[in-house]
């Protein structure tokens, strides 16, 4: 008998996620174990493998195969929910994507991209803004024109941010961000105003190897397979995947910070053990993959903060914690670390925020993104509105533009609009699934307290991340929250948390 | 004005190289880094690559593109050994052999040595030659049939030899391994009558972190530029590239034997810098590579014996030894460490074979090899024949198939045939460019003894490195020995240093 057209399909793009997941192998090497010498050559074989996977996937060949698979599943009459289905449904809108952009349009975009990353280390190193202005001048342009290829929208910004959290469009993550915004700025204020503890203890110095080796065997019990990944060092830390047997998370830690190595290593592994809970039935096709960056940031965020910043997480871990540093933590009560773990400072550095005002960072990205993608903003005047945004919405400003507008890579390496809303909605997205959990889990915080992380581990994948991508995010939202997007959840957690932490800001 | 047919060539094949480069990242990363989980996907991922390669090089647009060039090459009149001839004569060559493998064979061969390999494991670990008998002979067949398809010649054997050392044949070869045979066999057999030295020092333990610290101190010293690799450890050594910047070295060590980490980053950092030493300009093109594996194992042991097994060298490098492991050789003189380094023990394992009876082992295999393939030893006489052979050359046997026929993965992985003349070729080899080394250098030996190592170093790259596969082997052997491959260099340079090491056995 013929293999049918899915059939077909299914095996020419099998070699296309192989593909990518080559490249996703040079990327991590690239970021951990590449010698300096070797960036030239990876540069060229990273974009020649990308290529390859973009052609083959875009290739009229794929387009008639999906044409006939989509006309046999239906004429099967498979049920909506068939995996045929959702493979289909996803691997048509991905190949109506990717193939909207003209190679020409591409070939741009990407010389533009390498130009301005080039441009922006330089500059970033000189704190010199002015030259990358006119780069991302053009950045702008590009970006618009990049929306425009993607199809016709209410928003500049939303067939971008639906590329990476698909559903969501500015009409209803405008809201949610203003809403977020009046509630969380007086919120961290009040608690900004309030004396801060001593947290002296956390600066050790601490030797990075033992704290690495502390936080890899903390997140082994959280669920995160080590004969299926690893942990590695690195400048800027990820997760990344080359099959679900292989999903590798990477750190950074500081000698006098000992929360950095921790905080990124929990929040790391809450994106690898999404990877890693795939059902491996969706190994090879477009669908293993998390359903959206918010919803993948909403399980680093749980695990990050959620459990690694919550008192049970430290009534079970700090009795190893001490085991491990008796000298430097010598008289520190669990109470007084756990105190430590959620100090508020205004900062201006986003990557460095404590837990109440990351999104405050997040908020004044999203809402420059929106003023420049609507003209309301002139790229000249980027870096002055950095710093007015920043007292106005974080209460501090950076000093010089090296951490003002040049702080992030996005827009120095990729378009503008679509880069920033997935944080934010982790963060919702963490307190929705978490009252959700505490709903269908007998003892959701004494099993933390307890350090049995099964039962939580178990609902994600259980929930969350066994469907991947057969799921569209606001479905697999409804479906565990039984509802929309809600702000609700989130700040009733940090008001009860910070509440708690801070009388006097109540 | 339009580009020139070489031009494009030289484009389309850089493409194919690249291709390679990244598959050898997928390689490395399997040996060193990859957890267990990550297998099944990095074999389907690292065949995709090499289809992938395979297919871009033999496309008959790459045939066009050759013919065109070619012409063009010959109307310029171009010198011989311009770099237009040098890259055509020998992408020919490549094209040529590559393409003649019929698809169907391809798999067939491919798809046999995946099932043998897998076989062989099993029956190792049951010591179960039995077992590996059918698809043993079923590889002869195999072995013949490629033979076959690469071309007429001599013996069935030569276009295998040729595809890793070429030029070379059963012609040249067997009066060669005759002649070693002829004068080892004896010389270790006065030498293993003789009472071995006293290394009980060297079982320690060593930690192994230690030693490979101190092996990579050493092999940076020799010239092995860490800014463009890196040592990691692995279960069987290797030297592998990425491009001519990025060339990883591999090591193996054990706590009860300090000489196994030294020997085995020594010679990996002579493949390594064979690599890092090629002209740049021959980047991503069909002549970045050492021009066969014999010349390729001559500089591997060239730094593991010819230095690192010196007392010339110790004499240098005893003092570093003793400050990293003082308490394992206290009271250990540099004499006492090089006998050490130098004993001779009759063993029936080639990877841990001291540096005279190592071609001994090499002999039996070659000897076999071109048995099987005269067909004047049948298969299921393969067990039996090579212990009877090792008796009679290397004068121990072992007790089982395990340690016997089973002990190298070379024919249950790849044809029967030219699998091992590159390690012998590589000593006689490397005994030969010495002594031309010798002639050029004013105090090649001096040198070694004050550790500046420069002048090897740059001779080799000079004379060797650089050309890449510019030069095909016998022009380069000529090149720089002034004639043909001629054992009698290393005979003497064995009879002499074991003659001075046991002065019973002259």
């Amino acid at each position: 008998m013929a293999e049918s057209a899915f059939e077909r399909l299914r095996a020419e793009l099998a070699d296309v996620v192989d593909l990518r997941g080559a490249a996703f192998l040079l990327t991590w090497d690239q970021a951990t174990m590449m010698p300096p010498g070797g960036a030239a050559a990876r540069a060229r074989q990273l974009a020649l493998l990308k290529q390859l996977a973009h052609e083959r996937f875009v290739a009229p060949s794929v387009g008639r195969l999906l044409d006939a698979a989509e006309a046999e599943v239906d004429a099967a009459g498979l049920g909506e929910h068939a995996f045929e289905a959702d493979y289909l449904r996803v691997t048509r809108r991905d190949f109506e994507r990717d193939r909207a952009l003209p190679l020409d349009f591409t070939r741009r975009f990407h010389g533009h991209m390498a130009t301005t990353y080039q441009a922006w280390t330089e500059a970033r190193a000189a704190d010199d803004a002015a030259r990358v202005i006119p780069l991302l001048e053009r950045t702008l342009d590009l970006s618009l024109e990049l929306s425009e290829h993607l199809g016709a929208a209410d928003h500049a910004a939303d067939p971008l941010i639906g590329r990476s959290d698909h559903g969501f469009t500015v009409a209803t993550l405008r809201p949610l961000f203003v809403r977020l915004r009046e509630a969380l700025v007086p919120l961290a204020r009040r608690v900004q105003a309030c004396d801060p503890p001593d947290d002296a203890f956390t600066r050790g110095p601490y030797p990075l190897d033992q704290q690495f080796a502390f936080a890899l065997e903390r997140v082994r019990e959280f669920g995160y397979d080590t004969r299926r990944g690893r942990l590695d060092p690195t400048h800027h830390p990820f997760a990344i995947e080359f099959s679900v047997d292989d999903v590798r998370i990477t750190t950074r830690g500081r000698v006098d910070d000992l929360r950095e190595a921790l905080t990124c290593t929990f929040h790391e592994s809450g994106h690898g053990m999404y990877h890693q809970g795939i059902d491996p039935d969706l190994e090879a096709t477009p669908l293993v993959d998390g359903t959206s960056a918010g919803v993948h940031e909403s399980q680093s965020r749980t695990w990050e903060n959620r459990v690694g910043r919550s008192h049970a997480y430290w009534t079970y871990a700090y009795q190893k914690l001490l085991r491990a540093f008796p000298e430097q933590l010598a008289g520190v009560s669990v109470d007084a670390f756990h105190r430590a773990m959620n100090v508020v400072r205004p900062g201006v550095i986003r990557t460095r925020a404590d837990e109440l005002t990351y999104d405050l960072h997040v908020i004044v990205r999203f809402e420059l993104e929106l003023d420049l993608l609507e003209g309301r903003l002139a790229v000249r005047d980027l870096p002055e509105a950095w710093h007015e945004r920043y007292r106005e919405v974080v209460g501090v400003a950076a000093e010089d533009d090296r951490d003002g507008v040049l702080q992030d890579v996005h827009w120095f390496s990729r378009e503008i609009g679509g880069a920033f809303q997935g944080y934010t909605l982790g963060n919702v997205l963490a307190a929705q699934f978490w009252d959700a959990a505490q709903r269908e889990l007998p003892d959701l915080e004494g099993d933390i307290a307890r350090g049995a992380f099964g039962a939580l581990a178990g609902w994600q994948r259980q929930r969350i991340h066994r469907h991947g991508r057969r799921l569209d995010p606001l479905d697999l939202i409804a479906d565990v929250t039984g509802g929309p997007v809600d702000p609700q959840p989130y700040l009733t957690y940090l008001a009860d948390k910070y509440g708690g932490l801070y009388p006097e800001a109540r």
